[in-house]
């Protein structure tokens, strides 16, 4: 497979999983949203299933739509990205390219989804909450230690799946995703990939978020809050990279 | 197989989509119902389920149960809409009569179900919420948009299910829509599906559904909205076209 | 197979069933429980995953575990009620009591679980709705359709199921309950099976469930509500028959 | 397969099931946590994903992980503990301290993600609900019979999977442990697992949990609360082997 095609099914994929995850973050935050305030386990399912729908999406070139997946697949190891793709320099970075775009279009294809819910929403707080994670208590140290556990999980699981005679292919990771949201989301909103959380906050670094008060000034300041945004790139990346080389010992 | 067989299979599939669609909004919205006010997530899962109910009730035809994947499936250049039927304009056209009268159908049995909590429910815009949908903030442009971004997604990931070697079936539909309803549905409820809108609009236009009041009189206007009604139907329809389309280039 | 063992397979099923539906209901309405007050989704949840594990359990017999599934098969025209198992008279009546016998025990089990939240819980109406089904709006006309209703989707999609080259077996049938509890459970509390619901009125009846104040004089009165409990029974077994019949002429 | 690979892939196993279990605990009751007051369902979707991720990571030794469904296979009288493993004195002591171990590390590192909320923590009884069971109304009898029923119908189940041409492995185990929360927690709080519930009671004795005032003052009294720590022992292990027997019986 040429790495055009790994590249495309990349941003296909991630797009689709970051439209639905951000989506159900705005769904349950912006104001006058129909599922307003829904929850922790509907945030929990609309990242889960937003993950099973880039699975199907992204199917042939493994659909990692996260750059903790593509690193894990290299600390394991393993010869293949996917079939027919094989690990190297080149394909790795054509990952990283793929997930990082792929996550902020659909990001930006949530904002328009949800356009009029951020017009009507002060809160600059809750509107970065839709494109990008942050912490509950601010703590670099541990919030950093929550995103390594959780990506940990999740690459560790996902190459685990891959040595059993499993029959349920998307649906395990979905659901993989729900559970790690609903006990590992806690601290820092579950970032688990950087592509997550990196692309969708340049989206809004660019995106005209300012509300506007009904004399049309823009009221409030927005804040793409960088100073925190490098703990769920980092964190990810030692959680995947240590997945991988346990991984590799384990199975 | 005949058109009449799909014909059939379309009107029982997508009458018991909207049976239990229709009925779990009953269930949440009408006066003294035991699920009321019982969450967003719980309307997701009715939906979906629905969707999971009637995709094994309509399996002969493919269950299509919305026009917007019979549209996909035909701007997606295949050659059939199910093993041994044809893609056409006879058949389009049965397809379409079909989910139509199912919807139309469904949405009758759930005001059967539900007739008690109907006529106890005084607040007219909640029961025409069991029928159709309506947006959150009235836009007709951004209501569009996101009606034709969910539309896109349902028939984008189902047209790649067919691409993938999965198990799953009518469960990765149903999973599917209960992402969709988590992710993309704040903003109009997501219709994302022609006939389960229209049909089930034409029903609540021609029931008896006003409030009786203690003294025997009618109490309260009943409005259908048709001036919303295009907006579910255009949407899905463009939605549809355009996943087919770019299925078509990328799987 | 002999029927004896068809018996114990129905009656472990059943029990199985009860135990974890029953359960769920007890979890979310006697005081003091953990799960208290946890929603209807839970609920749905609770029944629809007991008959997920009531389906392991009596796989050999076909799991029927409700006498409204068994007369759908029956007015469906198989010749079997599972492999092995033919359609006669004594086998109707020998899943008919396995399935009452295991409803009953069922609930004895869940009644023990939950012993002291029993105690701890005045309001004798909770208590009854742990073992037994009761309308939201009495009106035995229009819970009877309800409950035809919920039947019928349940007996015709179990038997669309067989039609189908589903791998999915009993998550199905336990996604299909909790898509029936979700949409059409808010009238009549979904009993859609006889046994289920008369099995645990008799066992009602018969515990020891009055509330003893501190003073230890029993307060309140029990009443298993007997002038309802047709409702649950006539309905189920038209909804099933009425299934069988249609399902014979649409598969 | 050696007994030293049993042993790590059970203690790996237990270790992402208490992660994952100890964590939706710590989400929901802890102080500012995201997912905090998520309700029961939440909770249950924790534990049973806790499950499904567990068993993928230790498919090699047939993830028991639990030291009850190790003991019904014992009474169950099969021959192996997973293929390759056969039943002795030796491989059920590994399996045992396999699956305490794991359930000891797991919950040290659910602490580690939830360090800062265990800190703003100050009731010391939500801090040991995050690590072992509790009763809602403490009664020993009760709960004992409570966790051997709940312990009964997760081991029977089990052992009745194994006999039906399933496909669903791993998310089998992780729905049945859902319905068993949904069912049958509500009294004390379903260990229905000696490891899962003593493991984590030794971290919370042993890691520095006392809440810090401003002063830096340690407030409160750490209470592991081991009057109760039997009952989720003892319970657990009398439904196992019960199953065992049972199961041998009738399957």
């Amino acid at each position: 497979m040429g790495l055009g095609t790994v590249f495309l099914s990349e941003v296909l994929g991630t797009g689709i999983l970051l439209l639905l995850g951000a989506g159900v973050v705005a769904n349950v935050l912006l104001a006058k949203s129909k599922g307003f305030d829904g929850g922790w386990l509907l945030i929990n399912f609309g990242w889960g299933l937003g993950v099973f729908a880039g699975v199907y999406i992204a199917y042939k070139s493994g659909a990692h739509l996260n750059p903790a997946v593509t690193i894990g697949i290299l600390t394991s190891g393993a010869d293949e990205f996917a079939p027919g793709v094989p690990v190297g320099v080149g394909s790795t970075l054509v990952y990283f390219a793929g997930e990082m775009l792929g996550a902020f279009l659909g990001a930006v294809l949530a904002w328009l989804a949800y356009k009029p819910h951020f017009d009507e929403t002060p809160d600059e707080g809750l509107k970065l909450a839709v494109f990008s994670t942050g912490p509950a208590i601010r703590s670099y140290t541990w919030n950093l230690v929550c995103e390594i556990i959780g990506t940990f999980v999740l690459v560790f699981v996902v190459l685990a799946l891959g040595k059993t005679p499993t029959q349920l292919g998307p649906l395990a990771v979905a659901m993989l995703v729900v559970g790690i949201g609903a006990s590992l989301g806690g601290p820092t909103g579950y970032a688990i990939n950087p592509a997550r959380d990196l692309g969708p906050r340049i989206a809004h670094a660019l995106l005209p978020l300012s509300y506007k008060g009904t004399d049309g000034e823009a009221v409030g300041k927005k804040d793409s809050d960088w100073s925190y945004s490098w703990v769920p790139v980092v964190g990810p990346i030692i959680g995947g990279a240590l997945a991988g080389v346990i991984a590799s010992l384990a199975f």
